[in-house]
């Protein structure tokens, strides 16, 4: 738009579902904010409330971040590619390091109140969600990063981290919910089963978690809403293709 | 292979995909069968053992079945699309009536106890995942199956049928994983945390069915796997698209 020209329009639909997506994202996180407030007595790191970091970190790391990274593409399709990829990159390692935050304070608080770790379905899942998913990072970063990794090798690579970005996407929402249910059976199994304002709450919260996910899920996977690519990638990649006279991946993310 | 010529070939890995989804599913089919047996008492229907149907039932019918469905297309990629559809809505058929058997089940087992229903974060998940899995299978009856709806209503309604075919899958397969959650916090809450078999046990059931839903969704996913149309329908599409001058929906599917 550097000439004057009007900025390319993005597809009819995809603007909409973004805003609803993030109209979704801060609901979830306004939501997990009024649970561990309202309910479960706040978040404080040096104190019994400690706990409460790590639902909190969770959110908003493995999901509210993580799933903006993964829409940074759609949302940005007529940046340069090289922004748009750090920006990718920044978001996921952002995500990263809140969720480690969230790691530290689940199991200084299990220390603190001498409970085992990682016994239970909701902490596999959850913990190999996240060994998975700062390899995932660290991969994309060396293949995508970093000049070394070759053209044919960035494009085999692509699918890949595509399909287990997604995936890691889904199953950090499934642990989210798992957690959900483990907090609600330890704090309030007597009562759940009344329909108590908590439960319902933190019920909800899972259903828009739900929601959350399956709209990200839906802008990426829409075909005709994928990144195009700009003109200056079309040209180089086809002189790459005329150069060597092999396969160049798709423009598009 | 009618006129004696080799069958064609399907494309290396896909077969290998599948057979480890099918030892997936009949390891997880086994495992659920273990737990329920070995530390669960075994199922029944006129007895306190009748709520054991219910965990058997989703197993088989939400995710077993429900998976192998969605892999017909993959698995009989050769044989003509009328038989495959019929195939992939009888399972999917199947697994809805296997499904509702399940339900039924957890319903008369909490009237019997006198315990509330749908009040937690797992009924509410697949409930919502169980309606609008039938409303997807009749769905699907009435624009793929009955002779009423057009070429063009097809090609539109393709995308989101496999779309969120997809996603009631793994849906199914998170309310599995809250399904276990629950149970083992309402029968072994105080040893849980120590690591008792039957926790890891669960534990483990709930990771393969993590991983039976990978594996169907990287089958499902992988452009190069997906189903050839077959050359009499693209006779068939082009001489559609040449008599309407319109759009004809891809063969794949």
């Amino acid at each position: 738009a550097m000439d004057g020209a009007p900025p390319p329009a993005s597809p009819a639909g995809l603007s909409a579902y973004v805003a609803v997506s993030q109209l979704l994202g801060l609901t979830l996180l306004a939501t997990t904010g009024a649970w561990l407030g309202r309910y479960r007595g706040g978040v404080a790191w040096h104190s019994p409330l400690q706990f409460n970091v790590h639902p909190l970190c969770m959110v908003l790391g493995m999901v509210f971040l993580q799933g903006d990274a993964l829409l940074v593409y759609r949302v940005f399709r007529h940046e340069a590619k090289r922004s748009t990829k750090a920006l990718h990159a920044l978001l996921h390692g952002l995500a990263l390091v809140i969720a480690l935050v969230g790691i530290i304070a689940v199991f200084k608080s299990h220390r603190t109140k001498g409970i085992p770790d990682m016994y239970s379905l909701h902490s596999w899942c959850g913990m190999a969600t996240f060994v998975l998913y700062l390899l995932q990072w660290l991969l994309g970063c060396g293949f995508f990063l970093l000049p070394g990794a070759s053209f044919s090798l960035r494009g085999w690579y692509k699918p890949q981290h595509v399909f287990f970005g997604i995936t890691l996407f889904i199953l950090s929402i499934a642990a989210c919910l798992l957690g959900i249910t483990e907090m609600l059976l330890f704090n309030i199994r007597e009562s759940y089963s009344l329909f108590v304002p908590e439960g319902v709450l933190a019920n909800t919260l899972g259903v828009l978690l739900v929601a959350f996910g399956l709209v990200v899920c839906y802008v990426l996977t829409r075909d005709d809403w994928k990144r195009p690519p700009l003109a200056e990638e079309l040209a180089l990649s086809m002189d790459f293709k005329t150069l060597t006279e092999g396969e160049s991946p798709g423009g598009g993310s």
